[in-house]
Order: C-alpha cells, then sequence, then structure tokens
C-alpha cells in the first residue's frame, strides 16, 4: 500500500537564513515520521527576488519577461538544494527538483504563466525511493518554447497546491508567518480570533481584499481540485498534522457554520465619480467598456437616481494603482461619455463582512448599516455578493467600523 | 554563407556588478557589429559563488555533491539573464541559456564534471534567428541522471573552450582582469612585458605554476580541439578583435619564438624529505605508490647519493594544501618504508623558465644555474621538461631570483 502524501510549502521569511531552514527540515522530517510521503516546495530566501528583480528593472527598464523569468526563478533553486542539504544533515534521504526536471508545465505567458500539467511520475518514482522531494516553487517551464517561466508573485502556493493535486496529496501546509486567518486584523481588534475551518469561497475574499494570507490564484485551484489547504505558522514548534492553524476546504466539510466568518478591509481604494453624464440607455456600458479594454478592474458601482431625469452621476471603485489608467481611459472617451468632470476620492476603505451562511440567512446586509448608523459612520457605495456585504466608507473610520462590525456579528474571542 | 563565430567569456569580475555588465553588453555588440555570430559565456557575479559555496559548507560539511551543484550553478543563471537584458538594451537581439538548455552535456561526476558533448543544433538555430547567444559558464547536465553539474572552480573557461570547438568559432576570448600574461610577475619585475603569442605546451606550465589565468582544463582542450584563445582584459576600451592581449595557439603559428618565454614561480609549494631509507631496488616505489594512493600529486622528486651505501634520503615536493596528506600516507606505510625520520620545508620557491624553443636549444638550463649561483643562491631540487627548467629555492631569494631570470634570458621590455 502506498503511504499518504503531504505537500509542505514554505515561504521566504520562513526560510529567510541557514538557522531557519534548519527548522523547516525538523518540520519536514517529523511528518515524514508520521508516515507521510513528503514534496517539499520553497520560496526564494526572504529579499532574493526583491534583489534580482531590482537588477532587472535597472537594466531595463521595458525588459523581456522571458529574461526576467530565467533570473527571478533562480532564488527558489538555491532554497531547493539548500533544504535538500539540510534534510540530509538530519539523516533524512532528499533530493531538489527545479520545475524542469518534474516537469512543472506552463502556459508561455511569462512572468505570469499557468500552470498546464505536472505529470506525476518523476515524484512518484522518487517517493518510491524513499526520498523526501523538494521542489523550486514560483516557477515552470513552458511547453511551447522549454524556457523557464514564472508563476507572478505569490506563485509558490499555486505550484504548492498543483503538486498537492497532481499527487493526490491528503492536505497542503502552506508554513507562513502568520499562523491563520483571523476573524478580521488583530492590530485593529485585538479580541480576534483565529478561524479554525474556512470554506474555499470564504478565503478567495479574503485574498482579494487583500489579505495577503493566500495567493488567490492558489485557492482557486484547491477549490477546483478540491486540495484540503493549511494556514499555519513556520516559526512556532507545531508542524501540519497537529493543525494549528486554519483550513481552508469544501463547505459541507465544516461542521458548524457561522453566519459571518469574519471582517475584512482593504484601503487601497479609489473612489471615482464621473458627474453629470447624460441618464440615457447605454450610459453604463459607455462608461465601463473602455475601462475594461484598458484593463482596469472596476469593483464597486453605483448609479445614483437622477434628481433632473436628464443627468446622473456614475460611482465606481478600483484599486489605487489603477486609478490613473482609469481616468485616462475616461478622458480618452470624453466625446462620447459627454461627463462634465471627474471627481475621485483616495481616502475611502471597503469594509466587508463575508459568511457562507449569509446564503440562507437575510438580514446580515440590514444589521451591517444599523451598526454603522449608530456610530454615525456614513456609507458611500454598497456592494453585495452571495457571501459578503462590502461598505464603501470614509478611511478616518475604518478602525471604528472593523471593531463594531467584529464584535456586532459575535467574532471576538470569548473573555 | 554563414558568419565567421566568436565566443566571448567575461568572469566574475568582469560581472560584478550592473555597470560592468553594462560595459560588457558594449563590448559584445562591438564585435557582433564586426560581422560575428556571437556565444558569450559569464560567470557569476564576483562573490556570489563563494556566499552560495559557504551556505552550503554551514547546512552540511560533508555534503552532497548533487546538491552542492544545484545551488551554486544559480549564480551564472542569474548573470546570463542580466547580460541578455543588457544587450537588448542596446537594440541587440539576444537571449540567455542555461546549460541544461543548449545542452552542455557532462559525466555525472558532480563538482568536477567533464565536459562529454555540446551539440550545435540549438547555437546554431540562435545564431540564424540572428541573436546574440548568452550561456550560463561552469554548468552543465549529466546525460546519465538529468541533474545540474558543475566543472569546478575557473570551469566557465572550460565552457567557453568548449563551446568554441562546437561551433567551430575562429577564437576564444577569455575578458579577465588582468591584460594578457606576462614574462612573469609585473609586481616582482617592474620591466615584464605582455606576451603577444604563446603556445599551448608553455601556456599549461604557467596554468599549473598558479599564475591562475586560464583553468588548466580549458587550455588542455583548447590545445586538443585547436581553438584560438585570447587572455584579455576587461576593463579597457578594447576587445578581442584590435588582439590587445595574448594569444594562446599552436607552437607552428607563432613566427618567432624566443628561447625562453617567461619565468613563473610558485609559493604553495613544500619540500618532504623522507630520510635514511633503505638504498635498495623498490624504495622509491615503496615510497610514491602510497602517495599516488592517497591522491598527493607529487611535483619534483629527488633521490640523494648514497654516501655510506646502505641508506638515503628521498626528498620531493607537493603543493602546500596536501602537505598533512602526504606525511599521513607515509607514516602509514612507516613499517614497510622504515625510514627514520620526515623532515618538512615549506620555505621554499619553484621558480621555472619555460619556452618552447628549449626544445632545439641546448644549455638553458646551465645559464639558469650560473645565473643563480652569481646571486649566491642555493638550489635544493632541479626538475626538468622539455619545455621548462625548475629549481626549488629558499623562498626569502624568489624576487631576486625571478629578477636576474628574467634579466638574463632577455625578456624585459626595452627602455
Amino acid at each position: 500500500m502506498s503511504r499518504k502524501k503531504l505537500v509542505m510549502k514554505f515561504g521566504g521569511t520562513s526560510v529567510a537564513n541557514l538557522e531557519r531552514i534548519r527548522r523547516v527540515a525538523e518540520k519536514v522530517k517529523i511528518e515524514h515520521e508520521n508516515g507521510y510521503d513528503i514534496a517539499v516546495v520553497v520560496s526564494a530566501m526572504s529579499g532574493v527576488t526583491n534583489q534580482l528583480v531590482g537588477y532587472v528593472d535597472q537594466l531595463h527598464p521595458l525588459y523581456d519577461p522571458a529574461e526576467y523569468d530565467a533570473v527571478v526563478s533562480t532564488g527558489e533553486l538555491v532554497t531547493a538544494g539548500l533544504t535538500a542539504l539540510a534534510l540530509q544533515n538530519l539523516g533524512c534521504d532528499a533530493r531538489s527538483f527545479s520545475a524542469a526536471q518534474i516537469p512543472i508545465i506552463t502556459s508561455d505567458y511569462h512572468s505570469k504563466a499557468r500552470i498546464k500539467d505536472i505529470p506525476s511520475d518523476t515524484l512518484e518514482a522518487s517517493f518510491k525511493e524513499g526520498k523526501i522531494t523538494v521542489i523550486a516553487g514560483f516557477q515552470g517551464i513552458s511547453e511551447a518554447t522549454g524556457r523557464i517561466t514564472t508563476l507572478g508573485r505569490g506563485g509558490s502556493d499555486t505550484s504548492a497546491v498543483a503538486i498537492a493535486a497532481a499527487i493526490g496529496a491528503e492536505r497542503c501546509d502552506i508554513y507562513t508567518d502568520v499562523d491563520g486567518v483571523y476573524t478580521t486584523d488583530p492590530r485593529i481588534a485585538s479580541d480576534a480570533r483565529k478561524i479554525p475551518n474556512i470554506s474555499y469561497e470564504e478565503m478567495l475574499e479574503y485574498a482579494s481584499l487583500g489579505a495577503k494570507v493566500l495567493q488567490t490564484r492558489s485557492v482557486e485551484l484547491a477549490m477546483a481540485h478540491n486540495v484540503p489547504v493549511q494556514v499555519l505558522s513556520s516559526l512556532t514548534d507545531h508542524v501540519g498534522s497537529d493543525h494549528p492553524g486554519t483550513l481552508v476546504c469544501r463547505e459541507e466539510e465544516i461542521m458548524e457554520q457561522q453566519l459571518v466568518t469574519g471582517i475584512a478591509y482593504a484601503k487601497d481604494e479609489t473612489k471615482i465619480s464621473v458627474i453629470n453624464v447624460a441618464d440615457t440607455p447605454g450610459i453604463a456600458s459607455d462608461v465601463f467598456v473602455p475601462l475594461a479594454d484598458a484593463g482596469v478592474n472596476v469593483d464597486m458601482i453605483v448609479q445614483n437616481v437622477s434628481a433632473n431625469g436628464r443627468t446622473t452621476h456614475m460611482t465606481f471603485t478600483v484599486s489605487g494603482r489603477e486609478k490613473a489608467l482609469a481616468i485616462q481611459a475616461l478622458e480618452g472617451h470624453k466625446d462620447k461619455i459627454q461627463f462634465e468632470r471627474i471627481d475621485t476620492d483616495d481616502n475611502v476603505t471597503k469594509v466587508s463582512a463575508i459568511g457562507v451562511g449569509m446564503r440562507s440567512h437575510a438580514g446580515i446586509a440590514a444589521k451591517m448599516f444599523r451598526t454603522l448608523a449608530e456610530r454615525g459612520i456614513n456609507i458611500h457605495v454598497i456592494a453585495t455578493s452571495e457571501i459578503k456585504v462590502s461598505v464603501l466608507i470614509s478611511a478616518e473610520y475604518t478602525e471604528l467600523a472593523v471593531r463594531a462590525l467584529h464584535s456586532a456579528f459575535g467574532l471576538a474571542a470569548e473573555k
């Protein structure tokens, strides 16, 4: 009978220096003794990738992404070899693999490649030899050109989940510098609790709201292949089999579902209002098609009710770094859209209540609005999805709003 | 008609930082405009490989050489990508290759692999597309295992010469931090001259004497495949086609052959004397077989004339780092060799006069001994080859001996 399989992924801070790499090896050894065949996926030592990106930027501002990938993919090769050595030093049989050696086959869209296939033969053969396999994360090899690709920042999470899917791992443990996903930011609400179990859908909302715990694509991939993913700290003595972190899994596997799982917020939002456009059919498409064409991701949208029946305002939010692009796109189509002016406001925060329980329970939005109203917090824009209610408020109220909602939805740790 | 081909190799100090990599790109561009298809071979940025070796040593003193190679081969990948970017920034069409992508096929003797084959298809195809190809030096891929190998310290010289042989390059230019091979060390003799042309055989004597200009294996390879190799500085404005350096080539191609080309010296020598061994047939083999079995490279050997007809002394030299190994090997066979004791002397220097012209000319050794005798310099050991006379002297006389011989053989620059 073949052994159960486990993927253990360690991010840049977890392999920041030789001492931490030794600790990584100790954790891997413990899990190997727990009876797992193990694939270890490692990032570059923290700071290394940024240094390499800096070199590329300085040499060629409009760099060739294939050469960018050739350069920035090297940091993970170093960590993979060093981790294998640290394991050998503990008496474990281990070897490192580059993505090309597995191979991790990707598209040839350099610097943002997508994984297409991971044949499991190499890994299976390595397991059969009793070896712990250490794999360089973040990278792949283009099927079309044979060149090295990278998966975008945070791509090692995606490497790990894809490998877990390929080998049918029982779980993919993502070791990082936080010990799990919290009901809200503990720096704002000191009574925030670690969430033991969270659904893929909820985690996706967290990730896209800037919780930065897991790369969004890795969660999508885990959901598609039903890979349980645990987020846990590499800085404690625990290993994944102790279940110390937050397990991201299917909704059905979470016994006691909360109505609201957590309160997230995103400060990097800009509100853009297109003032006095004609209140006619097709005006929304006149505004948003140019934005889509320019590659701007529009988030929340509201169209004001027309006061005079002739003109109205279109308001929407974009992430701060796309603000200039959005304004450029709109100004370029001023003749068609016929707006009076564009107003912008960077001083806003999006606060969201997230929970799959909302699907079967009304009144979450109402409770949210009432809680904010009681604190005198004005809501600029509202957006809802099946498992989320988001409001845009003035940035100065961020902490007050987060704490009030965290408490109102009963998320605080018990005293 | 296909264009003529050139290999340009740049060592660690030549690519030490982004500014130097930009200068490398400028030189390559000039040679490309001179009408060459160009393969650029690069080392790691200076210091990088030492850092990586340090990591490996600290993690596992008795490291797995395959993992060592996986780690230390990454520095060249970075430089190759950055050099391609710097070339693109000058408007040149360029791309980088890892050794695995060419492929540079080697034995699987990790950390000291030997190149077995370099199929030229990939490089030819790249040239046909008009591309300057930049190749990571020092590394290869094992035919047997598919794992990354390295060629030993200084191995990028060997990479460059092997690639030049594979593509039939007109010349292999080795850019480094010296501007050629000198008649002797200019720090000792200020009137030392740069040698414009030197034979492979003479260069091999220089390299093995610690002149450190070219890796010995690269010279052997160049000689076997008749690849002209030029040693030149990357820090001047010259390029190889200006012929500013020292050209290493076949003896027949050097018009005016000097009797003696240069005076080399090696300070890292230890003299070992095995005192009072029986003066019987077979005693030399009793002494030197154990040394060979222990992997000790013995250089100069002298057996004293026996004074009493019963016992004698065996004296030989080894490099300083093999001294302990040599003594251990001898002590381990004391029962068989039956020596009284072992004397050692680190305070010695080997000084050599080198020149293919000696083959057809007697009297070089005599002139050398007389020159040293006139300065009162005692000779401990003498060794000769077809193109070299070496003497072992006390280290304190090194500079005096080198200057005297340099002058006696007419090597000094004309005033």
